[in-house]
């Protein structure tokens, strides 16, 4: 006889941003659930690649465990999420900001080289950006963020405000489960 | 003036696969290589993702510079290698055998579940195996490896030969540049 006790980490899933975003991490934690809950839905497969860590010094004090004694972070060469939905290949940078405008300064331009390779390819390549002050999420799609970036270049303004994110991203519905739903904002931006 | 002097690392590149096969991690560095020479060329935007660390100790000897001094290796979730081709989302484990045939227990049953809901979705799931006692190395998709492990599960033989990968895979051309030429059998086995 199966018994279904309280799931405690169902609980824990349906936390919502509001509550929590004073803590670090809760964006990509956030993330996280969202990606695991499309996965375990069937909606798609979408992973956070892991932080690469450059490796100096290994101990092995039992035949089994190594143990890593000296090591650093090393900048990540590509973008924090990839993955496939609805047969497109769907590849992001996730960035949280306190202001009510986002800099260019924070996306690496290897990141955004990345992005635009993945548009070139015929992928899907863009950002998420979560606004804490206010507690909204956008999506840029990579090419319009290049555009921006262009007239920034040319003496344009240095960031990209809200209110621009309103008009030339598409908003990420915050919610329970998942708690940010963003292939449903990448289904209405790219019409999948 | 732009003086050209002699690249070592073009050299490096060219390395054949023979020649250095006794090496520990070539197969991998191989594939490295090949995708870099993919993204150059602007043929396709493939990494391997970073091995999963689990960060136990950080140590901040200077303001700038985290140390980690306590780690250990994860499994990895997913598998090696994943990115976009013609548009498509293509993802595989590369594996070596010193052995004339391949195993299905050297893939994790979470991997082939990993690549098999990549093939639900519409990307490119497949296997690349590396036979070093005699420098071949083939392709092989996730529902034909599934097909032969269910198979196996029945009663059926435990390993899949090397004739076996002849007939129901793709042979992998090596070469020199790039060392490993894995996507043009991509296109030959997907039709791409």
């Amino acid at each position: 006889m199966k018994i279904n006790y309280p799931n405690p980490s169902i609980q824990t899933k349906q936390t919502r941003l509001t509550a929590v975003q004073s803590h670090g991490m809760i964006f990509e934690h956030a993330l996280n659930l969202a990606n695991e809950y499309y996965y375990n839905r069937n909606i798609a497969v979408v992973y956070k690649k892991p932080t690469p860590i450059q490796i100096v010094k290994v101990d092995y004090p039992s035949r089994n465990k190594a143990r890593i004694t000296e090591g650093y972070y090393k900048t990540p060469s590509t973008t924090d999420y990839n993955g496939v939905y609805k047969g497109r290949y769907i590849d992001y940078e996730a960035k949280e900001t306190n202001n009510l405008s986002f800099s260019f300064k924070h996306i690496f331009p290897h990141q955004i080289n990345h992005l635009l390779r993945v548009h070139d390819h015929g992928g899907i390549g863009f950002l998420i950006i979560f606004f804490k002050k206010v507690n909204e999420v956008y999506l840029l799609d990579i090419a319009i963020f290049n555009q921006l970036l262009t007239e920034a270049k040319a003496g344009g303004k240095q960031s990209i405000s809200r209110e621009q994110f309103q008009t030339l991203g598409k908003p990420v519905s915050l919610g329970y489960t998942p708690t940010i739903d963003y292939l449903k904002a990448v289904d209405e931006w790219y019409q999948l």
